[in-house]
């Protein structure tokens, strides 16, 4: 039986697996991310990537006849391109990420026949709602608490992309509790309080440095959890050295899962999905965040909704290359 | 070409109409629901409303095939039955609403060989997709603004149920309006903070009282409307007879139109449809509700959703009746 390949392309590293109609990812390599050298260099690096696995899996006795990929920005899923994406990886915006890694591997791996791309949320999810934490179920919601806030709605099997393929915002709405001192804090997208100003890991670092926590105390947000598990254990911080950076830290993450939950709150009473997974740095940080995110969503809910399933994602690391093996899978 | 019969069943009256294949209602009727009398009673009313129109259609040599049903309340589109239902309905909750109209028609209307029922919102936004305001389009997002708040997401031609039939409740997530003096509002839901609770019409006018409108002015939401029109015809209200009323309207508008707005702006960057459209009576309102909703909603909007069109319904009242109608009608 045919094997496929899943790329799981970031900011930071592009990780690649030999993936089996089983989903087992049965090989997998990772490198850095050219995100300095632009779109045709990347589409290098990640073509030679995807073409020594595919001459490994053959010298297992393996074919590989796809590509899925999951990438970060905007992509569409028609044409495989790049619409858009931030300065994480420069010159990414416009690339032609199917075309081009299609015609590299027409050369460099001819078994290849089919090669497909979404955004690497929307590959995340998917991996999760097939292997991973909504196994089985009709209908996820998967929204992530990381570097920023996003999410995506697979419905039957599919992500719900969008008609221009931004669908999965889900840290760009408003939240009441993106305001200072009745302000709403800018976010990230050039708009201001949304969930993502509030309830990412990066925010909530700010949240601690406004409540009066130092920077010497907390240089980010794991030292902001590392102040708090420390004052949790002393019996809620009460004789830590410094009381302060403490008390700040506490805060900011009630604050900011609390924003989180009531977001994932809502949107479960717009979408019903059959499972909710949370997945990211701060879905992995402990009952510090999760407790007071579950319970700010529970709140939210509407009586028919009160018993959904709210789970941590389980795959991990593999999840996106699960996902975007799926797409070329069928 | 066969026929069908599309209901709109809300609160206070049911309305069905003989729908041809096009989509034109081609007769229609409307009884009032007898909303205190229990689902029985309904059921036989309504069998008798579609007897009497397959009757009517029968005499124009027009055979009816199917019902499709679009009624208030939580409906679970697979058994046929109303999961939920507010008070506006005694006894709704629980009615077999298929099953029960099925058997009633097997006798008095034979040529009925499908039954299908969806909620309301979902068959208004159907409607709105397949024929109105939305037309031609891939997916559409309606939101109502009325008596309460809801939506619905189409994708592909049919609107997304939700894993428990709970999905559309878009007037159920939090919203940076709806504070007063810092204290969240109360939500119909028994939760509190949520959109519907700021952007409604009854939430429009309460919103009008608590910024010290007086009621002898205004009895209601349309009475806040007709304040507000005669001080904006007077130039800003500054000569109107009581100074405090105008501005209170006016300033209720614009307070539920923001929320309102940015409700739906956080909607469209989570799920990017290709069109938009606004109904209820708020959107029927005119600009003096519609700008400050527009100029909200479009703030709220990521940069490649800039140009997404945001339109008012167009079916009127017979945008669930055909909507419910294409449900049976394929």
């Amino acid at each position: 039986m045919t094997h496929v390949i899943g790329v799981d392309l970031g900011g930071t590293k592009t990780a690649a697996g030999v993936v089996a109609p089983s989903g087992e990812v049965l090989m997998s390599e990772t490198i850095p991310t050219l995100n300095r050298d632009g779109g045709e260099a990347i589409l290098d690096a990640t073509a030679a990537l995807i073409a020594g696995l595919v001459e490994r899996a053959a010298d297992a006795g393996i074919s590989v006849s796809g590509v899925g990929i999951g990438s970060a920005g905007v992509i569409d899923a028609v044409a495989g391109t790049v619409v858009s994406a931030t300065d994480a990886i420069l010159g990414w915006a416009g690339t032609e990420l199917v075309p081009g890694l299609s015609a590299r591997l027409s050369l460099a791996a001819p078994s290849v026949q089919t090669v497909r791309a979404v955004n690497d949320v929307h590959a995340h999810a998917l991996g999760e709602a097939w292997l991973g934490a909504a196994k089985g179920s009709s209908s996820s919601l998967m929204v992530a608490f990381g570097t920023g806030v996003g999410g995506s709605f697979v419905l039957d099997g599919a992500p719900v992309l969008g008609h221009r393929f931004v669908g999965g915002h889900v840290g760009h709405f408003a939240s009441p509790h993106a305001y200072s001192d009745g302000v709403p804090l800018p976010c990230v997208c050039g708009g201001s309080g949304h969930v993502e100003a509030i309830a990412s890991g990066p925010a909530l670092y700010e949240a601690y440095l406004r409540f009066g926590g130092s920077a010497r105390e907390a240089l980010d947000t794991r030292g902001v959890f590392a102040l708090a598990s420390a004052a949790e254990a002393l019996d809620g911080g009460a004789d830590t050295g410094s009381a302060d950076n403490p008390a700040a830290a506490l805060c900011a993450i009630d604050v900011g899962a609390a924003a989180a939950g009531q977001a994932v709150g809502g949107l479960i009473n717009i979408l019903d999905p059959e499972t909710v997974v949370i997945s990211g740095g701060l879905a992995d940080a402990g009952d510090l965040w999760w407790k007071p995110m579950e319970f700010a969503l529970r709140q939210e809910l509407l009586l028919p909704l009160a018993s959904v399933p709210v789970v941590r994602a389980a795959l991990g690391n593999s999840a996106a290359i699960v996902g975007a093996a799926k797409l070329v899978l069928k």
